[in-house]
């Protein structure tokens, strides 16, 4: 039976007055000239006690118990590491967050009280992890957990269970969810549940852009944060760009201290270490993205040579094109380059970007003609940067470290001879015949096309990127099983450490639960719209900027 | 000699490596495939020591003072109050709030320096207010102003002069605004410089929404300190609509009781009073809006009999439409409000509403159907409209305090009979053929049309809000003289203390450029564009979270 029924029906005393305070504006507002400049969207009352993003199987029953923190523990049983100690600390202050104090809803419970429905106590979780901890979440990792709320002697007994400590993680924010905060904090309900949890796509994340604008380490971390209560498990960190280059290169330090914004935003290798270590504990992985042979003007002051030098005529006119990919020395330096990147960043995988290459400047520069001359490739600069992909993609194939690449749908529509474990990232338009394309290939995919964050626009927008499903094109089920995913990307025109939370949030929730949650269970964005509202209020709760999807209120919120 | 030509010419020592770091951002990234969705956008050099709002007239010259917060001092040779003696407490933190420190600049200030360019010492701002204070801010209050920095004796010494304590609030922004902050903080810079300014329109104003979501009472004060930044001076507050009541009336308590999203979120007197006696110090009216008889749905629960009941076939259907015209209590009930209302509003003016009023109730309603019979208006539901509206306008022109009241345009579109100092609020398309009939008519009108911020939209918009202007219909000058300004709205379906400054700043502060300075000074967006960029950076340096209109930082900002 559907829990929010439960819900109702067991919170009906109590939220008799409240639920009719609602009703009229339900109803009434719906009634307003819709679409109106000053009007037209409704309230939307929350649910209570439902997970964000909907678990595979949960299963409750009337029967409830009554918590507080007080008398609650957490319980290792079996396998555990700094991760899950960890874990324990944040949950330990996350669970009981939730502010409380509605008058209103006080004087209800009172009466509710007074009808003296009684309930069992819940005194604990016990944590069972049957395999040892893993250092670093990766592609593939098992997030799998169960969750069992039930009773024995009259007394409330729940446990999570997960073959892995990605999964205890994902269970713990589950079990976070479930509590139902009681009018007389700090006392919490939750239903007697079973919950079978995994996620549907293995790589869920969400890119960010620190090159358009530096984003202080703290903005970083509460992404991270954020991102892990939503169950999505990739930070792609898009950190260099033409308009800065905040990465600090130990072996290239002019690469930053000359293409930097300044010398005050960057990002050295410790705080690179704590971003990495700060993922690892939340099991989201942290993928940096090196974007070339496009995009790197801010390469050029720190490593002479490294540009195309644009002509004008017969006479180089001071500005740079992309990577000069006749310049043998460059790929030394990238060599090098990637050396470190690869010793710095542990996932196999690092991104070469790839996208949005612009041949003009190639096109004016004499040398570059000669080049595709001799390699009989004139007037063909598709060909020109195939080769200049084909060298960059062997080069990180063959590091010490044997990384796989993430690249963006050019390199692969370019006809790049690319490695067999690459992940081809799909963004542009007509992503449904290029993701066909793309797994007919035999390559894995994500899927970014719908869910531009940065491209912001007035209304509920969460729902376009919830209607956005990436088996939605047509094709077999073993190219259906090379989708790996997607990504929510927030680029960085616009967006800094003024609004990067409030306009990513909670509208990349949408992206995460259709990456999450099963097909048939993330298909209907008014079924959805409840729910999300509930999320939306706990992360405020929980302490972060994450901006309203239409007229609402966080019950209890101290504002 | 235009400013920032000397801030160039004066600076080229210190700022040469600065320069050219920036030169290959501006060249090489409008370079970039421009509309590409990876990129495209410029970076913009900010402006130093320019003002925002751009005043009427501004004259420097090469000549410099050197200024630091440990010998500076603000002295008040004239006139004073409680408003003065509270803005310089502000100012003398505001105008030495630049956080300096940026390494690069450094470095290049100690060569600087070494070119051993000298300067004269400013010691201080001399502060005359040749009139007595006014109490509080009205519309066509004088904010006129002059400020003289230069010279006596190798001594700087600076002058802001005004007749009135709201050009002298106004006067000591701009000069918080010209002080160029050295790379050595504490020390400052000020060219010799001679400013006179004043507003080009009377009325400059923001309107919030607070019914779609609570605003805190910190939101409100931090968005009256940002107004006053940008020389506003009028909060246009849309305190209550369908969706709550936060405003709590004294005569009629259930408004509030039954209205507002919960007891928690309500704006009582105390706080109301706080909101006005901080507008007044920082020279901002408060003008509250109270909507009918549409947008009133929140009002229904505490005040039953105001709002129509709509039926389905012959019976009330539970739901309830505008202000019920036909019930006479309902007059005497709005007379009691409005004089409550009009007591702990100083302002002259109360915003009536009047905007969308849905028919559809109304032709349901038999008591309707049987008034308009005897009215003689039967299917004339405008006319019904009229009824009501005339009455309402009587009331409040005829409270003991003899109010003006704004209206929005449906109000006069309809015809009805409306006070000689009325002021019509046009909102919708085809503004500049209302703004020609309302004036026409002879009266006082507000633009809004295009400054509607909470219809948000992918990149630098403020453009757009900048190529508006209010005197751009077929009028003549008699019918121009007539526009009082204009305010941009940030309705509140998507706004909340999560999203409200930096979704409202600094796109707002293009309309504030718009309202204050003279036409010939604020067309061109291009030039406006290293300004408000440096204005931006202001309000970051004084702790707002104020968005960035495109790839950016803020030289020195604390991250």
């Amino acid at each position: 039976m559907n829990k929010s029924t439960n819900s109702d029906s067991r919170f009906v005393h109590k939220e008799s007055r409240y639920e009719r305070g609602i009703m009229w504006r339900e109803v009434l507002i719906l009634s307003l000239a819709s679409g109106a400049a000053h009007g037209g969207f409704p309230y939307i009352t929350p649910t209570q006690g439902q997970v964000w993003p909907i678990p595979r199987e949960v299963k409750t029953t009337e029967k409830y118990f009554i918590m507080g923190p007080e008398n609650f523990n957490f319980t290792i049983k079996a396998h555990t590491c700094d991760v899950l100690e960890l874990a324990l600390a944040r949950y330990s202050a996350i669970i009981f967050s939730y502010p409380g104090g509605d008058k209103q809803k006080k004087a209800d419970h009172e009466n509710w009280r007074n009808n003296d429905i009684s309930a069992d106590p819940l005194t604990g979780l016990d944590i069972v992890l049957t395999k040892e901890c893993e250092k670093y979440p990766y592609l593939g990792m098992n997030e799998e957990y169960d969750i069992r709320v039930s009773s024995s002697n009259n007394v409330g007994t729940a446990t999570l269970n997960s073959t892995s400590i990605w999964g205890i993680l994902r269970g713990l924010e589950t079990f976070s969810q479930i509590l139902i905060p009681d009018p007389k904090p700090p006392t919490y309900v939750v239903n007697e549940t079973i919950i079978k949890d995994g996620p549907r796509f293995p790589h869920r994340g969400l890119l960010i852009d620190t090159s358009r604008h530096y984003l202080p380490l703290l903005q970083i971390l509460y992404t991270i944060d954020i991102l892990a209560m939503n169950k999505m498990n990739v930070l792609h960190w898009h950190i260099v760009d033409s308009q800065s280059f905040p990465y600090v290169s130990e072996a290239f330090p002019e690469l930053s201290g000359k293409g930097a914004y300044n010398q005050e935003r960057l990002y050295a290798p410790e705080e690179i270490g704590q971003v990495i270590d700060y993922g690892r504990l939340n099991g989201v992985r942290v993928v940096p993205e090196f974007d070339t042979p496009g995009h790197t003007q801010s390469w050029g002051p720190g490593q002479p040579g490294f540009l195309t030098p644009c002509y004008s005529g017969d006479k180089p006119d001071g500005t740079f094109g992309p990577v000069d990919p006749t310049n043998e020395d460059n790929y030394d330096f990238l060599k090098e380059f990637f050396k470190e990147v690869a010793e710095r960043f542990p996932d196999h995988y690092v991104h070469l970007g790839g996208d949005e290459v612009s041949f003009d400047c190639w096109k004016s520069n004499p040398q570059i003609t000669d080049f595709m001359k001799k390699e009989n490739i004139t007037g063909d600069y598709g060909k020109l940067e195939e080769v200049y992909i084909t060298k960059l993609l062997e080069i990180v194939s063959n590091l010490p470290t044997k990384n796989g690449y993430i690249i963006w749908q050019e390199v692969f529509d370019n006809g790049v001879k690319i490695a067999p474990d690459t992940v081809v990232q799909v963004w542009k338009g007509g992503w449904q015949d290029e993701m066909a394309k793309v797994t007919e290939g035999g390559f894995k995919t994500l899927l970014s096309s719908c869910w531009y964050l940065d491209y912001i626009s007035y209304g509920a927008d969460w729902r376009n990127y919830y209607s956005c499903d990436p088996f939605d094109f047509n094709g077999t089920s073993t190219q259906k099983e090379l989708i790996q995913g997607g990504e929510a990307c927030i680029w960085g025109e616009f967006v800094d450490k003024t609004n990067l939370i409030p306009r990513t949030w909670p509208r990349a929730s949408a992206v995460a639960e259709k990456l999450w949650s099963p097909e048939e269970l993330s298909k209907d964005a008014n079924s959805a719209a409840p729910r999300i509202e509930e999320f939306r209020c706990k992360l405020v709760y929980r302490g972060y900027n994450v901006e309203s999807l239409g007229p609402s209120f966080c019950m209890g919120d101290n504002i």
